[in-house]
């Protein structure tokens, strides 16, 4: 995952953005000026061996292509339009197989309110490629990674951690917190798409916001079900799936210095309670019963010393 | 290449079309209302061992990624604005191919005048596959391939055969032809970009035309030097090749009986020429010599029996 994600860094930085941009290539998703509107744009693979394990029902990986895409359109507040699929299949995938695929991807985009509008199949000998473009608009501001500052409020929009125990294929992407986040009178700073763990997340919001840090809340920091029950009786190994697995998608937020979520919307009440705050000096650290530890910003690996 | 337009058509016919589509799955691109503008999507993957064999130069396969959906826009008579790319990349890639492919794709959209907005990588076992979207936008009307109607004399932009020689990775996507067409004043009644092989389309464009013919002359079909040179001093083998091959990427295009292309514009004096003309009765049939015989409409395929 760390040389995907220097790859995908690498390729953003390789083309010139242009000139009627308002976000181009390195946030969660582009926004360009088209012909007078905000059109919102991401696109993003699912490759068999690498997002789904094979034999993993095609239903499911259908509706994961589509969910990873609106997941990134709700990191910047858009509200999903259209889709469009690109399927490379390989040899051995019977007739079942594919209608439960197109089913998979039909079901999220009727959930998200979007529409397949074009697609193209090519077959090959290579694990199946369900490759999702998604094009969407905005209603408020677009949401950016790069906005946090100083004493901002650190929220996630839900648990976090132990993805890979089925949760990876059946999230649901946060698309009416991320509309109502890009709202004028919500203080949000920042926003993020947590794919790569949140300590990873989070360090590359704080980077790509001038190279600030986080403290984060240990006690705060909420835990799915899912990684409490894969850790046992183990404490730091359930904080640290919560902190580092990845592919939750759900949203990473900052909310200004000072201010206050209005009251009303989509947000949990434990999305409401701040997980951390961002610190002018660079890192990451955990409080943890009166104690300041520094951690390692890393995503799918274990980022807390065991003492 | 018959299965995975199937496969397509079936993809296609899957999905439910939004209420504000102009055009949505079926032709070489969608035209959807986007906030008012009409914005015109496709995507389309290229993946080794399929549309390029291993040991090709990247920056030729980065190339045709982004030109194989400027011709699609260019069948809409769309003018490219933007793309999105997606690589999953197979073991073994080096650095250098990397950079080649990057390479391509940054040097066919800056001939396109378009700007790769996003994208995203991943790392698989299997071939590399590019996946390129592409977002355009109307200066005309949108060139359908439903419009053909009984009389329309058919035409092509360019010389047709033997891509596979070359210029399956060479071409360049007919856009200034394809804006042209579109304008009011220009009689163009349908529209396609050849990728399966001009009989396969036109067969296409006929049937979703409402199931008309057509019968070409087989002397005004422009053949490739390179398809000529293949077939040696066989004619038939020539034509056959023109007819046949696919990956031209010329525009099939048709104008109303009894119009006539206005003078300018970006067409060569041979696309100007009809190739044949739309007749009633459902078949595609070659005029050669006085005779008029049968053709099976089969992309890839020796499609003329031989005497």
């Amino acid at each position: 995952m760390g040389a995907e994600r220097a790859l995908t860094a690498r390729l953003q930085r390789f083309f010139p953005a242009p000139p009627d941009a308002a976000v181009a290539i390195g946030d969660d998703a582009a926004v360009v000026r088209n012909r007078g509107a905000d059109s919102v744009l991401c696109v993003d693979p699912v490759v068999e061996g690498v997002h789904f394990e094979r034999g993993t029902d095609l239903l499911l990986v259908g509706r994961k292509a589509v969910n990873r895409n609106l997941a990134d359109l709700a990191a910047m507040g858009a509200v999903p339009d259209y889709l469009l699929v690109s399927l490379v299949l390989g040899k051995g995938l019977s007739e079942a197989d594919l209608e439960r695929l197109l089913r998979g991807i039909r079901a999220a985009a009727r959930v998200g309110g979007c529409f397949v509008v074009g697609g193209d199949v090519a077959a090959s000998r290579g694990p199946l490629v369900v490759t999702v473009t998604a094009v969407g608009h905005l209603e408020g501001r677009a949401l950016r990674r790069s906005g946090a500052g100083i004493g901002d409020a650190i929220h996630v929009t839900g648990p976090l951690g132990g993805s890979l125990e089925g949760r990876h294929l059946t999230f649901r992407p946060p698309l009416a917190e991320g509309q109502w986040l890009a709202r004028a009178n919500v203080p949000t700073t920042a926003a993020m798409d947590i794919s790569d763990g949140l300590l990873l997340d989070l360090w590359t919001m704080l980077s790509a916001s001038g190279g600030l840090g986080a403290e984060l809340f240990a006690s705060a920091v909420p835990i799915t079900a899912a990684a409490r029950r894969r850790a046992g009786a183990d404490p730091v190994r359930a904080l640290t799936a919560a902190l580092s697995d990845g592919e939750d998608h759900e949203l990473l937020f900052t909310v200004r210095h000072g201010n206050e979520l209005p009251r009303g919307g989509p947000l949990s009440s434990r999305a409401r309670r701040p997980i951390g705050q961002v610190v002018p000096d660079q890192g990451l650290w955990l409080l943890e019963r009166g104690e300041r530890r520094l951690l390692r910003p890393l995503g799918h690996e274990h980022a807390i010393a065991r003492s």
